[in-house]
């Protein structure tokens, strides 16, 4: 017998933000793998089995996922946000590749969710509303260069970016370095924004101006949103701005 | 009195795939505003009126929306995917910003939703799975050089590129020209991904190289993915191909 595995985002921490098929193949799942903040957001039954790993053991977790339903087991594989985007999914893709003949039998499924910077534009607006791309600024698996090229390329092209996993303790100059570089390309009154846990208790969120962007608190849940030149804030009294990027581009 | 203008996102079609808190915004809403398709995905009671407009008529539907918010109406606006990618939140945002004082005072909320490129690629693989970029192939509201410049740089930067608003009946050639420019960027193997209306039972969906694409059946709500040199394809026994975009890049 031949068990299934499922790839699935909680969204960015809202309960209301998890789709209602991932919370039915919550629902359906024997054995839970995931990093253990994320793991900590389901409401699992005593009957169903949760394996933490640690944040940085993506590919061990995606071959004990794997090998459990190889075993037979009905396996969800957890990640915040979109599965999709910086996280599991292309571990499990990976370890798929590298792994033995029978994990390519194996009924794969992978449901997409909100990522964390749909949320964050959400609550900010609209900054992602014209051409705008992702970009992980972690350089434990790609040269810094590399990081380097990305941004000068999509700043100068004139597309939003999204920064995911901007700093850690193992990383901490990496954002500063990144902000200074666009500040080469982009005006300084471009809106920066930085949101972690949107729409959660805990929620941080600011926009700043890029000329003064590099200060303001960020970990690795953190995304920060930097607008092109053509992006555009709304005073509003009383409220926090609206940010947006208009749906015309210029020559 | 001030009504409330909530704008939300269907997700990309599969029932499924609407957030819990967009459910929840649609039994509270009172009228409805949207792209008439996206409407009839909603399930309204006889209390709740709906107004339908075309797909070209975003601004005159922002306004309308947000005077009848500003007249003390719960409002919504809906936008298939997520409202803010390509959708009706930059709209919302351009009418505040060009209408009355009065708008600026509304309390409008963005709830974010699952866009359509998340969707096809967790129906392939993880072709999101390392940096990416959206970029919109229309050229109503921005010049074609921009998005030929736009594709070069993206392209050349290594970045996997998600197509919106790949073709429509106004602009037959966009897209063929498109693969004509990046096939002279990447390898003629890189995998490219047409899905649409993924999830739900009229779903096309499918995977060719570069050298080939061109020629599959794709219109104004098809996302097509294209990947960098980096992305792989897993062949599967019996099944479709897993297409991902390792975490990994190389210099």
């Amino acid at each position: 017998m031949t068990g299934r595995l499922t790839v699935i985002g909680t969204g960015p921490g809202n309960p209301g933000q998890t789709t209602p098929e991932a919370l039915e193949a919550i629902a359906r799942g024997e054995m839970f793998f995931g990093y253990g903040p994320y793991l900590d957001r389901l409401d699992l039954r005593p009957d169903q089995r949760r394996i933490a790993s640690d944040n940085r053991e993506e590919i061990g977790r995606a071959r004990a996922a794997l090998d459990a339903a190889a075993r037979g087991a009905s396996v969800c594989v957890v990640s915040g946000g979109d599965p999709g985007v910086f996280a599991m999914a292309a571990a499990i893709c990976e370890a798929v590749e590298c792994g033995p003949e029978t994990w390519r039998r194996l009924d794969i499924v992978i449901l997409p969710g909100v990522t964390a910077m749909l949320a964050v534009a959400a609550r900010a607006g609209a900054p992602l509303g014209h051409d705008f791309c992702a970009i992980s600024l972690s350089d434990n698996l790609k040269p810094w260069e590399v990081i380097e090229r990305r941004l000068r390329a999509v700043a100068e092209a004139g597309l939003v970016i999204a920064l995911y996993n901007p700093i850690s303790s193992a990383r901490p100059w990496q954002l500063a370095t990144a902000f200074k570089l666009l500040r080469e390309i982009l005006p300084v009154t471009t809106p920066v924004i930085f949101g972690r846990a949107v729409g959660r208790p805990d929620e941080t969120f600011a926009v700043v101006e890029l000329g003064d962007a590099g200060g303001q608190p960020a970990d690795m849940a953190t995304c920060v949103i930097i607008g092109s030149a053509e992006t555009r804030l709304i005073e509003r009294p009383g409220m926090d701005p609206l940010v947006y990027s208009p749906r015309s581009a210029s020559a």
